[in-house]
This record gives C-alpha cells, sequence and structure tokens, in this order.
C-alpha cells in the first residue's frame, strides 16, 4: 500500500490530503486556516488593492495540516501509517511572490521587517501594481511584443514583474533587502526539501510561464535589456532568480531531515514541482487532449492541454499558452471568466443584502423558470473580460428589465451571462483548433448549484461532467507526487488509476439549448459592440428580440 | 369674495380644494379614497394587466371630498361661506371611458351588470387591450395614416378605442347594453349639470384628441369606414358618441338642482370641461407659450403650449399635439416619461426588499456622491419609451457594474437615466422650436426630492422651478371653474393671478453639467444604439469612457 499526500494553498486556508496512489481514493485531509490578518489575508485599510500573507502562516499550516491529514487517514484507515506515504506535492495561488534572503528565509522573518507589508507574500488578488503593470505592457508593445503575444496582450497587476517593480518604487528598503523573490508554489516545495540557496530552487513552469514571462523560446525570464528598461535593479535581479523552470516530470527534491521530523514522514520521499492550484487541479480532475476541465469558483479557469508535438498557434484572447504548464508534455492552455461566483456574491450579498438563505430561495425560484422567460440580458463583466478579450476596464450590463423584474430573475441572467461567456470561450478554443471532446468541472459551484451547472449544459449544449474529487487540487498535487515517487510511469497512467468523474452528470436539454441558441446570438451581439469587437453595430434588434424570446417562453 | 372648487379624480382617491379666485389661495381641501378593490382599483387575478374602477366611488367621493373641503374652508377661513363658491372644475386619470345607458346612467349601476368588471370604469392602466391597440395601428398604418402622425405612430392599449373594442370582443353583452361610453373626465361634470342624454355631454378636447383620434382636421372622431374596419359594431356606436369637443373656454354646463344639494353649493353656478389631470395641472403650474411644465411623478408628463395661430410641425416622437388641449387658443403640446417614480420603487421595493426607510438612506448617500462617481450609465426604458422613441416594446439597461457596485450608486444612476430622458425630450421640443425658457415642476417628487430635482437641473442645465401649489392640477380645475364663471376674462389673466412658483429653485452648477453632458452623450449613443434610432453604432467606447469619468470624479 502506497500513498502520497498533496497540498493545497489556498487564499484563506490551506488543506492537506492523503491519498491511496492505487485508486485515487482520499483516505485523511485536514484543513487549516492562515491565522494572521482578516481570514488570513492582511490588508491596508488606506489601500483597498492590497492583500498580502504572512509567510509564517505557510509554515505552521504546513505542519499542521499534514499532520492533521495524516491522523485522520489513520483513524478512517487503521492499516494506514505514515511511513506508506511516499511522496508529496503542492499547489498554491498565484501570482503571489515572497522576498527572501540569500538562505531562502522570508524577509518578514527579519525583525526589521516583520512589521513590513512589503516584506510578506503578495498575495495573488493584490492590485497596488496596476500602473507598473501598465508600464511593463507598454514597454513590451514598443520593446519586445512576442512577450505579449503569449499572454493575451496584457500584463496584469497580480503578476510577478508588477509586483516587483511595485515593491522597488514604494518600499525600496524592501526590495534592496531581498536577495530573490519566489512564488509561493515554489517556496513551500522549496522550504520541504531544505532548499538554503533560492538559485538553486527548482521552480515550475506554470508560475513563471504563465506569471513572469518565462519562456524556452526566449530563453527564459526576459532578458536584461527589457527588464532595465523597466528599471536596472530588475535587470539586476534577474540573475538572482533563476535561468530554468520545471514541468511536473520532475521533482522539486526530497524531503529534508528537518521537515521529515516535523511532519512525521519518511525522510528521502520525493517532492513534486509545485504548480498553480488550478493546474494541478485540471490534473486531479482528468484532463488530456480533447478534456477541457472548467474550475467554477469566484472566477472561473479553464484548463486544456495540447500535445507538445502539435504547437498550438497563438489563440486571440487567450491568455495562456506554456509549454510544460499544467501536463508535462504539453502545452498548457489557460482561459478563464474574471468573475463568475463573486457576481453572484455581489449581487445576493452586496446588492440584495441577502445571505446564504436568499441564495437559498432564490436558486429554488430561477429552477422553476423557463429559458428565456426572464427577458433579460447580462454581460458577464463585473471584473473585466479576461477570456476572450483580454480587457479589465470592462464592465458589466444588464438589460430587459421592466417594473416586473425580480431580484431572481436577474440572478439567473447573471448566471445565464455567465454561461455564454464560458460559451464564448469554448468557441474560441474550438475554432483555433483545441478538440474538446468532454467538459469535467470543478470547485465549489460545480459541486453545490445543480440549477448553474444545467443551464452551463444547456446554454454550451455539452454535457458537464463533474471531478468525482471535491478536492481535485489537492488530489492533483499528490498525484503528481505520485508521478515522481515512481507509482506510475507518467501522469497519464496517474489519472487513469487516480482520477475520476462523478456518476452523474449534467446532459443538455436541445428545447432549452434552441432557446439559448437565440439569446447566445443577442449575447454575442451585445458582446462583441461593448467589448469594442465590431467596429460599427446595429443593436436596435435586441430588446425586441429579448421581448420576443420571453414571450414565447411564457407561451411554454 | 369668490371662490371655486376644484376636483382632482386620482388613481386611487379624489381630492377636492376650495381655491380664493383672487390669489389662488387654498383654503380648503379634503381626500377621500375610493372604497372598492385594491387602493380603489379593481383587480383580476387571473389577468395582471386588468385595472376597473366602480363608477358608484367617483360619486360617493364627489359628495365626500367636495363637503370635506367646504367644511375645511369655513374652519379655515370663518368669512367663508359655501354661497361664495362661483363655479366647480374636474380632472381626471385618462384614457378611463366607461359604459353607460340611454340616461347616462353607468351600466355598473344596474343590478345584471354591477358584478361584470366589462361594466365598471376601465382605468387607464388597464393594459388588457394589447392586441386591439396593435391591430388599430395596423389598420390606420393602412387606412388612415395621419391618425397615427399626431399620436407618435402607435396606438396605446391605454386608450379610448382599444378598450372598447376588448369590451366589445371579451363581453358582447356588455358592449351590446352600452347605449354610449364616457370619460371619467367627462362624465363627473355631466353629473354635476345633470345631462341624461349621453349625445348631450360636453366632451373635453384633451382626451378626445389625445387618446380617441378625434380631431376637427378630419372632421371629429375617426371615420365610421376605418371604424368599421375594426368592427362593424364600433362604426355603429360611434353615432352614440359625440361629434364636437370642446377646450376649457367654454362650460361644461352649469350645477343641477339635484347635485348643488348633495354638495351644499348654489344651483345654476358654471361647471368647467372636464380635462385631463395633467392638463388642468399644467395649467394651475402656470403653463404659457416658453413655460414647460414638467409633473413628475410615477411616470413624469411634460406640458407645453404653441399659439394657435402657429400651428406646430409633427414633432418625431412627440405623441400628442392636440389643438385646444391644455389651453384654449393654443395647441398642447404633451410628450412623457413612462416611468420615473415607478424605476425607483421597482429598483428600491421591488429589487432591493426596502421601504421608505431604505429610500430615505439611500437618498442621504446618493446626495454624497459626485456627478460620473458612480461608474454607472442606465436608460430609464423600464415601461418602453413614450417619448422621444414612442416605443413601448423597449426595456430597462443598465451598465458598468463591478463587483463593488452599490444599490445606492445604481438608484442614482436610475435617477440620472430619468433626468438624460428628460433632456432628451427638452432637447427635441426645442430643435422643432418649441421655445422652452422655463421650466416648472410639479407632482409628488417635484415636491419632496430635492436630490433627485438638483440632479434635474445639471443634467438639463436649467432651472427647475417648483409649482407654488402642490395640488396643480386641483388648482388649474379650480382656475378652469373660475374662468368660465367670469372672474377673469380669460386663462392668462387667471393664471397670472392664481399660479405662482416657490421662492426657491433648483438652479444648475456648472460644474456637474460639464460632467453630465459628458455622460449624457453616452447616454445618448447607447440610446440611439438600442432604440433603433443609429442602424449602426461603435460602442466599444462606452464602458471605457465611463471608466475615465468615473476616475476624474474620484480625483474630485
Amino acid at each position: 500500500m502506497r500513498y502520497t499526500i498533496g497540498l493545497d494553498y489556498g487564499t484563506n486556508s490551506a488543506r492537506a490530503l492523503v491519498v491511496d496512489c492505487a485508486d485515487g481514493r482520499e483516505i485523511g485531509t485536514a484543513v487549516v486556516g492562515y491565522a494572521s490578518g482578516q481570514q488570513g489575508v492582511l490588508l491596508d485599510p488606506a489601500d483597498h488593492h492590497l492583500a498580502r500573507q504572512n509567510p509564517g502562516d505557510y509554515l505552521r499550516v504546513l505542519e499542521e495540516a499534514t499532520r492533521g491529514a495524516l491522523a485522520a487517514a489513520q483513524a478512517a484507515e487503521p492499516g494506514f501509517a505514515p511511513e506508506q506515504v511516499i511522496g508529496i506535492g503542492m499547489d498554491g495561488t498565484g501570482s503571489s511572490p515572497l522576498p527572501v534572503d540569500a538562505n531562502n528565509v522570508p524577509l518578514a522573518f527579519a525583525a526589521e521587517f516583520s512589521a513590513r507589508l512589503a516584506a510578506q507574500c503578495w498575495l495573488w488578488k493584490d492590485h497596488t501594481a496596476i500602473q507598473e503593470a501598465e508600464a511593463i505592457t507598454a514597454i513590451a508593445k514598443q520593446l519586445r511584443p512576442h512577450y505579449l503575444a503569449k499572454i493575451g496582450g496584457i500584463y496584469s497587476s497580480e503578476w510577478f514583474w508588477a509586483k516587483l517593480w511595485h515593491c522597488l518604487k514604494t518600499d525600496p528598503e524592501v526590495f534592496a533587502a531581498a536577495y530573490s523573490w519566489v512564488e509561493l508554489a515554489d517556496f513551500v516545495p522549496a522550504v520541504l526539501c531544505g532548499v538554503s540557496d533560492p538559485r538553486q530552487i527548482r521552480r515550475g513552469v506554470c508560475m513563471a510561464g504563465h506569471k513572469a514571462m518565462y519562456a524556452e523560446d526566449w530563453g527564459g525570464l526576459p532578458d536584461g535589456e527589457f527588464l532595465a528598461a523597466l528599471d536596472p535593479q530588475l535587470a539586476a535581479l534577474r540573475e538572482r532568480l533563476y535561468d530554468t523552470a520545471y514541468d511536473a516530470s520532475v521533482a522539486a527534491g526530497t524531503l529534508c531531515a528537518e521537515w521529515a521530523t516535523k511532519l512525521g514522514l519518511p525522510a528521502g520521499i520525493p517532492v513534486a514541482i509545485g504548480e498553480m492550484d488550478v493546474h494541478y487541479g485540471a490534473i486531479g480532475c482528468g484532463v488530456s487532449e480533447g478534456t477541457l476541465v472548467k474550475v467554477i469558483g469566484t472566477s472561473t479557469c479553464d484548463c486544456g492541454v495540447v500535445a507538445a508535438d502539435k504547437q498550438p498557434a497563438d489563440i486571440p484572447g487567450i491568455c495562456g499558452i506554456v509549454k510544460g504548464a499544467i501536463l508535462p508534455g504539453f502545452y498548457g492552455i489557460e482561459a478563464g471568466q474574471s468573475a463568475v461566483g463573486d457576481i453572484f456574491k455581489w449581487w445576493v450579498e452586496g446588492v440584495c443584502g441577502g445571505d446564504s438563505a436568499l441564495f437559498q430561495s432564490l436558486t429554488t425560484e430561477i429552477a422553476a423558470m423557463r429559458p428565456g422567460q426572464n427577458g433579460l440580458l447580462a454581460l458577464d463583466w463585473n471584473n473585466g473580460n479576461r477570456t476572450i478579450l483580454v480587457d479589465q476596464r470592462l464592465s458589466g450590463l444588464l438589460l430587459g428589465q421592466t417594473l416586473h423584474t425580480t431580484r431572481a430573475e436577474i440572478y439567473r441572467a447573471l448566471i445565464e451571462a455567465t454561461a455564454f461567456g464560458a460559451r464564448a470561450i469554448l468557441e474560441r478554443l474550438k475554432e483555433y483548433g483545441v478538440p474538446v471532446e468532454r467538459i469535467v468541472c470543478s470547485g465549489g459551484i460545480a459541486e453545490k448549484d445543480p440549477v448553474l451547472m444545467q443551464i452551463y449544459a444547456d446554454v454550451t449544449a455539452c454535457e458537464m461532467l463533474v471531478s468525482r474529487s471535491a478536492q481535485s487540487c489537492a488530489l492533483g498535487a499528490a498525484l503528481g507526487a505520485a508521478v515522481v515517487a515512481g507509482a506510475y510511469p507518467g501522469f497519464p497512467e496517474a489519472q487513469a488509476a487516480m482520477t475520476g468523474v462523478k456518476p452523474f452528470s449534467y446532459k443538455p436539454n436541445p428545447a432549452a439549448t434552441a432557446v439559448y441558441d437565440k439569446l447566445y446570438a443577442l449575447y454575442r451581439q451585445t458582446h462583441d459592440a461593448f467589448g469594442g469587437v465590431t467596429a460599427t453595430a446595429a443593436l436596435g434588434n435586441v430588446m425586441k428580440d429579448l421581448l420576443a424570446i420571453k414571450q414565447a417562453a411564457q407561451l411554454g
């Protein structure tokens, strides 16, 4: 009997999962919240863009969650013993870089920096670096347009270089004191392996490629001349980062004695390369060529892969085609919607002032509505559009309201809008030759909202499968560990044994799809007009067509 | 000392007002609700389009409200005696026709019809006749396009012929039993005058022209051939309606002995012609050439006049240019917004689930916001667009939402949308040569919502005056009575003495107007695109421009 452990570092807490390598059974788990700040996030009342995390929390939860999961596994399965654990893997949010000293110790651990926000981990959703991101985009457009081609044309304030540059500008002392910077998903594996030189950390290509403009094609990280055009100190830092980034086929290293003792695990077992949470999540859902994984939560991430021997074309509006990201031997393709669950939360809690009880009653109400019956059309852009327009400066839209429109009808329209956004992504992928024969969903919404899932199936005319595991990210990390530990020759074999889908699925209802085809045409018409896709648009039909669809729906 | 009484028949209650003819002072008033149905409206749970009223209520409130107002006047002014009342005037909602027998007795008073909804008064907001209205529009387009030119191109389900035709189709017994049909605003004056033959009722040209397609130009009501194309029974009915309609320069008749006794007033005093509520309201606000009156309530009605010797051109999108309507000697021009207060009520009560306390707190919040700061743009079409698009099949739109948008910000956007709609009407009137040098507002919102009124001033760059009287409609009816009673040679003299504005007004703030000019450009761009005014539109700028305006507003 052999087991691996998968660690999933989320925004507010971390989970450890003990997995049976034979079949993917999850025999023990534990979740531990980060103790610092507000639900684990350090905030600045003067700047709502700021979101940091205390690196000390990462180490404490590493120990507590792992030991908790091991104890749970022992309780659930008396035959289980920690000695049977053959590997450990980890995923985390990103881009969440933290500054470290020359010994790979977080600057935040030094007394003089412990209270400095710039010395903490810069959480993925920290948006303090908006200006720097815009400047990076502008300078890259001038000097290195090919850097932008792979990321959809716009560098984000959530990403590595923008955050480091903002630190340099706003807290130069911290920047100067930092020997190097490490992504959370590279930092935890490095700690487990006892790596004490930042230059020796094996960095994952997920973060490097998707967030730090790393690509083999141009020799790794952005070149020094380009970085010097931002700031010479960034060019100087480049030498203290890394030359090569790795896919998940190689291990980050092996578990060091110190952490083996802390965790109660055998020393020397392999530690998998860290990946972005959704990437290991995609693996845990069984991603493969032809199988698209949708992680549906506060936002949505769509992950697909194309074999490395058939390099995909740049796909307009798809920000993220990175060789080796997600599955080794494939190009990892990432798309997504900037807000999904967040839009529903905004509506139900923020605007309607409700809570989970209101969510429940609205869900009951909308379940009884027929497609088109609400007479509404929305654009799902309350947090901008990531795919297919790559434009953070777009905003939400709702039309079709009458004096009788209810909050439930609007709620359904917002769900439908996110489903239309999902369909736009699917159509774009297919249009550029990415095969999508199967869709596996994961995430809190996929698990808990059958009404939404049926709407997604009806709107996309695709069956929506749901990952067997409710912890796909942690499962994927455990699976990565199983591969580097040699339990399987490669990922496809490990996925065949360890992942799967739930026995039920959401199948499209052709009558509903027929209505949604009409509504999707109106969505695209409005989407293209406000998204600037079409230079001119005729929109005089939109409200009338909606009314006709509504009247037809009311007749049944 | 001479006094007149103005009666104002609203949707839920009627008001009587005793007015001093010398200066318009309101010395006594009483409001009496209609007893039947729900707040005076008979509803049908099976058809939410239906809204009827019990004609018996009209007679009961006539007596109670008048006697109540007289008692209040006596209490307030000891020198006052009912013998000093020299005339009585009345206005009512419209089009609100009711079927009567050959003696001008409502069919609803007959035992066999008392419980029949079709035999009651068909309240203005009854929308059961949607199909008939569409058919009238279609047939008129074929046979009598000039009928449509004066009403903006579309016959409404709220209007006279649509309602009568619907009665004929759905309750032919009632239709057959009806000798004639009378508008509420013609019925009450006829009762006061003791007119017992419907053909002898002096009908007002307001209702006739605006609701029944009456015009001198084509010999009165629609011709028999046209009506026969709808249904031969409507053509037959034409002979039992009227040939001539009157403006307010002539009296409907004189107070009969029976009603003089019931009301405690001198018999034989003149009774003014009935007008639509907002038309007498416009008179009570001091409407004249150059002075536009805006009655701002659940919806908005804009009333202007142009001297009868300079016939105005047909103004595209202005549904209602009727000679003699509003002020005798002028063309009455009516425009309006299909929903104003109703949109706010929909948002605050319907969607947010709040009450008057929420209205109050949202008003406090939005008062602190700068123009443009909400980053939102809305179209005020939740109940269609009356002016300038004349299209009931348009619907609401809101754009610019982020995940942080609040219900208060949306509330302000909805107010701003109605202000933009008001500006579109003003610009259209001016463009076609209707002089607007002065705007006097009236209605519940004008009285009670200074935040909204300031936004209207800022958006339109026009000073917003408020009518001195909070009961402009009843005051206008009393003024009409004063004129036909001979207290003044004509309306201008009566208006000069009896109407006025409040000492304060809302003056546009040039800095706010500068921001609203930009937002109005975006409103018109979106308005024209969705309204079908422009065959093609480029809209890619809208959300970005809104964001720029918002960012500028946040900087102050």
